[in-house]
């Protein structure tokens, strides 16, 4: 195994909000996504979910008990979705995000509203 | 919990070599480091361990059954190393590196050479 540059795993493919397996850790995937526009509201009933955004800006609501409310990562930010709490990503501009999850995760989560045809129903594709 | 900004981070201590834990996603920690120079030979005998270079350049050498090889990780670049490979990081230059690992992983692993003085044996320090 060699070291994988983020740019050029990112300059492999354009889907977006199709994320791309980097490399595993144990148990767990390190996936990089291109994302742009609204992704679903959805929630993962058995994992926290960890996203860092490598470039451009994400924007995560989130359905808390307390109430709603949305996170503002600038790039260079980190933010742990924990589980069970339903979130929506969206990012109002080209952006790359790195996530950390386990292998298996589907993007979609466990439960979904309606999956819009922009956004792939995965658990991450291999990188090319 | 709030989004973190990975420089303010960094910016909020100096110690080399001592992982500061940023955020938990389940039973793993993501932890940022400030490294220059070398660390130490060890091995994680039950876990692989991620790295991603935010700044600098990271050399990590690597006993593997084949022989030793070191590989170089430019900023934005990411490498895991195997469980049960011995491993020593390495930076040339003050450098800011990211790990996913289980918490409780211990920066010096199961087995190791004599620690020096200036690496901190720890599982990671949390974030203030």
């Amino acid at each position: 195994m060699e070291p994988i540059a983020l740019s050029a795993a990112l300059a492999s493919f354009t889907e977006q909000w199709s994320p791309r397996i980097v490399t595993a850790v144990n148990d767990y995937d390190v996936r990089v996504a291109k994302v742009e526009g609204d992704h679903v509201w959805h929630v993962h009933d058995r994992t926290d979910e960890f996203f860092l955004v490598l470039d451009g800006e994400l924007h995560i609501s989130l359905r808390e008990p307390a109430g709603e409310r949305t996170v503002v990562l600038p790039k260079g930010s980190v933010f742990t979705v924990p589980r069970g709490i339903e979130h929506k990503p969206y990012a109002p501009a080209p952006t790359a995000i790195l996530l950390f999850e386990p292998t298996g995760t589907l993007t979609v989560g466990d439960r979904h509203d309606d999956v819009p045809d922009h956004v792939d129903a995965t658990t991450g594709h291999a990188l090319r």
